[in-house]
């Protein structure tokens, strides 16, 4: 019964990420048998979406597989019934994100891509474009999935389930990411790591770590004080104390050290920003156009090894995993993002949370949370989901007021003047893409 | 990590249906190596053990596995150490459960062991030796599992959860064979179908059926109108209503009829009583008599195949499927009575549900429901699940007045003074197996 | 701030009961001084209304208030800027209601007014015209509050509540009623008894009685049981087992009779019918024909003391308190009929509840339930208000599959044979008053 | 019924308070006729307990009522049967309310008595005092209320709910003082005064507010913005801007400025601090002692005006308005702490909060919040009291790692690493005072 022409469409193809997705569909085309794949981009990227599609399309030929590649900048006629429609763009480009990064450390606080006042800059410019495609794909593809990529994940995700009727997961390569970290943390293959993950994107707590049958948790807790290994690429490492952990009762994601370490964070990006001037989204100016010098070769046929050190490592791999599942209709688990519906219990139903779901043919099935869990995750997941709803609402509706207290209660801005000052800063930076505050 | 000195006990290992797990466990041993297995018995049962041991014994040999049999009336040395144990047992025999049957019949109510008037009656019976058995694995196999099969599955299995600390689930094979009779009707292998079950023991409904990947739930219950293969055994085929079904907007299961359609359902046990003067207790009973006299065979070394004819079809299937995944982590979804947690939100946390879990090696782990659930199955759902709520009360504590309002606000029984009636008069009928009401 | 000029339209103004009511506001007038006060009838109802109208006019002008009556055939006029609406209708009048007793019993059913078949082919004729009301509120009077005496009065608030924007509580006279009696019972004055009731509308449960501050349920319900007067006039005394009550756990209301005691409450009514072929529509058109003979009395300017005869002791009393502590601001509690919203949190938010309540300008504010609840008591109340729910659905939106649901359910019914068959005999012999089912 | 025998208990009787509440049971002797009350201290407070109690002497010598007073330092006997018990302790007196203020400041954090990590230290002192206290309540008078004054009220109250089984509820004069201070800006008075104000202690919100029956919220909302009536004698009013306020949707009470502005707040109390080298302890220091000496006055027999200075306005009337309406079934509406049991139905059930209570002899019934509750309102109040129940568990069981977490998640403190600071210099600073920790 299962379609044998399957469309798939990648919004923001000219990504220098987008290799690392058509691999992804290259190895897997025996299970998942992508016939058209459109990479769709819009015309300010021309340049890079046709260096990306030639590499793309060199690869295709090389591994002899049959995908008809489809370069576009018609994003209707790529969401025209397709089945799979995945999203990862970045409004604005790197120079908007360098922006992110720098105004809030003005104001003392934490600069960073996708968490604090940064990624709620994010946020206002991406929730807009991101529902005029769901809106194509509620006319144009009902059906379709869209997976959707695009940071700040949980934000724009849960626009997508508050504001279209489409059906949608988010994804981020971070679940995955733990629970190769902690492979390799145990000294075994990842196949043998289940873990119980709950949260909300970016903001997640491992609970239950098994491995081979076995719960041992406890013994992660206390071999990961200190470890190296359990942070992502783009995250500065400086280690969780033991004690602290054992207090946390659960592993936190690379993410935290911006709420539980906020300090040391801070310094360690000021630090950097006031020695050399310069913020993340400068460094990942630098490796991008290295990465697209190195596509440009004519000779290059694979995903070259150095796109791995760009920081979406598993990126390909959680995609395709929860693409061929919802195809293969594989009843396996994995951490999606998802419409809440009651399994957190302290939160509200239609927010969105980033739990393990069973994976099948009519999408992501939550699965119930085993673990108790303590007031210390919960307080900290309630005021952050309350702060993901207001930037929902003030990215969705251009309502300023949602916006203003949308950073007042967020822990790592926390009071009415920084919040009004940074929301203004923020809405005068990016007027050009902020067409809802006009 | 697994251990190999697997150790089972099989609480009521006389029973006529021991040899299907039997030959489970023999078929099934190169993913669950059972090493000991224990079939335990009451010293009254010392003939059917036998018989059913001795075959056990047989039918092993010819298997040529290595499971070294005990047959056993030590409870505490089978449960010692165990890592699984199951319970099958029919506290006073099927002269009990004739008694079950034919008391309500007196009043003009539905006669049935395991729903109504008759079911209360077996859970009293049932619940304090069950919640005995716990106490003992509480002691001396703290890490084990117990499988309960033992009817009213929902009744005891919430029993257990309530009033002992160990881990449990309640197993039925109506779920199971509600999967085999969907297949049949579309004619496509078991292994294509997935159903979304919910609801509780012997009244749950399947809200979701997914062929192939593709939800063909409409498409089933038109079928399913006057379909005689979606029922139980042991259960009349009455057929539905093609447009009743479309009302429930759900395929209910085969107990259903004695709510839904409990005037005919009487009528006919009624009928059957009042011309033979039997009810389904007396044909079980002869059915037993066949099968045992088949059993004692000595050349008989294979699960006879008129034990299929018992009603039991598929306890087996669903028995090994749990054990082996809980074994081998499998991460499979299965449908079992587990505590409630929040999964059917309008039931309380604390009460046995039946629904679509994830079994890993922790255990059963409820998925969250799709369907949008109806106030016609919340209603009928919400008011058998308080009675069985009062009839664990009733059960556990000797807790008359419990009892009283149990059967008082059963949609089969109804009003106060049938309740008061019939209560007393099982209590007088079952006395010997009612310590609790002493 | 308050204002001086109300306005209340009474919709249904023909009804026996409208002396109550004014005699109420002639009462109350001090506190609550109606200014304009319409009477507002259908025309086949004319010389009802023209009856009630000039009795009315005689009681206003012998009590010497200021009050101007209107009576109209005009429901907007009279609706277009009130501060409140009651309403008392009788769609199809006492020869409807007579149907409505007699169709149950032809299945051997409880053929009642408000509660089982007969109370949901009432709600049938009911809710339609009660919605179209509310659309006329909605545009005349957006700020009024519509008081909703019309039964089955949980449904139509319910449905009110559910399909139009408006204000409204729905009112009964039980809850005065039941804190009458048990004055009467402990021999106090009824302004020391203070009852902590829940439940919905005719299934309801007082949980708590106290008595001058002094906490003294457990002693009513010893008292309680087989006394005669915890009744309402039109529901027979059977008295209640003492025994039964201490398992109950509180003191059920009268109409608990039908569900409890169905048995006898059956064989009640059919002996009358089967007897005398009348039902409790044929006494009450005779009381209401020999008031209406009393009303015509040019010589009679007061209400005439067999109203009270009629069945509707106190409904003044609770139209007007409740008026008035709007009005006035007053804080009080009163037990009305309001949207759920989590007070009883095993209901869903969006049904209609009759709940204790704080009554403040602007509107009921329910208290939370400080008794706990038994499943004896949730079970009962879940399974009939699933059946309202149900009802609701099936009378504002026509839903046939929803009506034969909601009979299915119903305890009073309880088979889809029986659910058939009454649904297609209440819709034929209704079908001049059920525009919604064409 | 009522009792004519009354016993009240102050604990803290020596408290500087106590003249407040002796005058207000002066005043109220007609409606709650105090036979007997006890004055309780420890033997370090003698000296204030005389002379507090001989100032007490000759007010209700003056008054010419029937007191009888006792002064104690036998705790046990003042509990013994007594109706109310009253709590007002500072365990380690205002020099370790100094040692609270001053240990955050060095940290560049809020040093304030109730909020923030000062709160907690002096929860830390005070939890394990209330806990034995309630265990003898709980043996000696066992239905006694506790009515607890004692801060922090919201942690108190809880650990008494949490860890005794004693009838209890926490009080604070910040609600009434809000319907004061909106009285004042309405200039009318405040018995015309209703709001609806919910949430935690010294963290709550007025969401609706309606003066002579007409709902003024959004008037008062905009009369708000900069007033200096809106906030307690005790915090440095620094105005709210108008556009927050409306942002909030409500109005915020005094201690929100700790939270919402912390920077300014942290400022004003540095610069003191750094200036004159006190904190807020220093300034009630000097009113205390200023006020024993004007107690010292002989010839004084009412209580001194310069009291209403000290900070606890409406003190009094607070306690005396909930005794009497609880002595005499009032069932009028105040707000206390209670246990939340769903009434914010995003807290967990078993923590207390501060809401809107019907008043009678069973105690205090939470009555529905009517408003919709906002993000912006939820997050921040979950995130507190999830601190709030950390604490109490650090608190009543000496839990460091519970107290670690408390103050990490602290919207005041926030990182690991002050945590932990704070919570190691807390406990050194208390030793004498937390048996809990040693």
């Amino acid at each position: 019964m299962k379609k044998d022409n399957l469309k798939v469409a990648v919004m923001g193809g000219g990504s220098s990420y987008t290799p690392e997705l058509v691999e992804g569909f290259i190895k897997n085309h025996s299970v998942f048998p992508v016939r058209d794949l459109y990479l769709v981009d819009i015309e300010p990227g021309r340049q890079k979406l046709e260096t990306v599609g030639n590499l793309a399309k060199r690869m295709i030929e090389k591994a002899g597989v049959p995908i008809n590649l489809h370069l576009t900048f018609d994003r209707r006629e790529a969401i025209e019934g397709a089945d799979f429609i995945t999203t990862q763009m970045r409004i604005g480009m790197l120079d908007a994100r360098s922006r992110d990064e720098k105004i809030p450390l003005k104001y003392g606080l934490i600069g960073q891509e996708t968490t604090g006042a940064g990624g709620f800059a994010k946020a206002l410019r991406t929730v807009p474009v991101v529902l005029d495609i769901a809106k194509d794909i509620k006319e144009l593809a009902p059906d379709a999935f869209m997976i959707n990529f695009t940071n700040p994940a949980g934000i724009v995700t849960e626009a997508v389930l508050k504001y279209s009727g489409i059906r949608t997961m988010g994804l981020c390569n971070l679940p995955i990411g733990t629970r190769m970290q902690i492979a390799k943390l145990c000294e075994v293959d990842v196949s043998k790591v289940d873990i119980e993950m709950f949260g909300i994107n970016h903001l997640n707590w491992t609970t239950r770590i098994v491995v081979d049958g076995v719960d041992i948790t406890s013994n992660v807790l206390n071999k990961a004080a200190g470890a190296s290994g359990l942070t992502m690429k783009n995250i500065p490492d400086f280690g969780w104390d033991a004690e602290f952990l054992q207090s946390v009762g659960a592993l936190p994601c690379g993410y935290h050290r911006y709420y539980y370490m906020k300090d040391k964070a801070f310094e360690d990006m000021n630090k950097k920003f006031l020695e050399k001037g310069t913020t993340r989204a400068d460094d990942v100016k630098k490796v991008e156009a290295e990465l697209f010098e190195l596509y440009k070769d004519p000779n290059l046929a694979i995903k070259p090894p150095q796109l791995e050190q760009r920081g979406g490592a598993y990126y390909s791999e959680a995609a395709v995993n929860l693409i061929k599942s919802i195809y293969n209709n594989t009843r396996d688990i994995q951490t999606v993002n998802v419409r809440n519906n009651g399994i957190i219990p302290f939160l509200p139903d239609d927010v969105s949370v980033e739990v393990n779901c069973v994976i099948d043919s009519q999408g992501a099935h939550p699965v119930q949370i085993a673990s108790p869990i303590s007031p210390q995750i919960r307080g900290l997941l309630q005021v952050v989901k309350a702060y993901e709803e207001l930037a929902v609402k003030a990215a969705a509706e251009g309502d300023y007021l949602a916006g203003l207290q949308a950073l007042t209660i967020h822990p790592l801005v926390g009071t009415a003047e920084l919040a009004k000052k940074l929301l203004d800063e923020i809405i005068s930076a990016n007027k050009e893409y902020l067409p809802q505050f006009k």
